[in-house]
């Protein structure tokens, strides 16, 4: 079977649209001056980007308003269909107790045990989107 | 219906186990001075990450010896249970032709239009993994 591919930018409401159809997505930032990346659940809220930590270096870079990326994706298992969306913004810790209300409703349970919950606004302003496209090609017939 | 969850810590056999499970990664490079994200396919070989790039600044950073991470995970929706691991290291593109082509007879069929195709190891010297584990919590019973 023969497989070509397409790469599609994607505009802003398509990258918004599609991080409303996951859940969980993955945070990259700096520990010990590497590049660490964990996978955190996420809401869009206000077309931005929100997670929720539980205390450590993922909540040090968002206090100290650090550039951090996110990305989520749903993609197949060898890549030949799918897509990804990248974020690259200033976390800001919400702290507004309407916000914070706002926010945790959107979350499910509380997932890790003895945490310390925060939640995190990542800023879509860079954001970056692809999807992965299946050419129709001819199938092969004997 | 109520859920806690605990954290285990994966050792690299562990964390090489899982990564043999799937086919597809998230490489972070620097790009334009910002982190930057990209689903890529992979394969283990000789205990090392070997993704495959068609170019630009994957291939950039792979050339220059730069360090670069690279991700992969099987997570439920809700990032209630599943694992993550991630590889921290230069990566190197691979030249000779005994390994390119011991390397490329595991990848699928081409599958970027109009590629360059490289093969590019980033060794797993630093491999962290974590397996996210939920409870068994006693289910509600009327």
């Amino acid at each position: 079977m023969s497989h070509t591919q397409q790469l599609e930018v994607l505009n802003r409401r398509q990258c918004l649209d599609r991080l409303q159809q996951v859940r969980v997505g993955r945070l990259v930032f700096t520990e010990d001056a590497l590049p660490a990346i964990q996978p955190v659940n996420f809401r869009i809220w206000r077309d931005d980007v929100v997670i929720r930590v539980a205390g450590g270096p993922k909540l040090a870079a968002a206090t100290d308003h650090h550039v951090v990326a996110f990305e989520a994706d749903e993609l197949d298992p060898d890549l030949r269909s799918g897509w990804s969306v990248t974020v690259v913004g200033t976390a800001e810790p919400i702290t507004e107790v309407d916000d914070l209300v706002a926010v945790a409703g959107t979350f499910i349970e509380p997932w890790v045990r003895g945490r310390r919950e925060h939640f995190v606004r990542i800023r879509t302003d860079r954001m970056t989107g692809r999807q992965f496209l299946e050419d129709a090609v001819p199938a092969y017939r004997p």
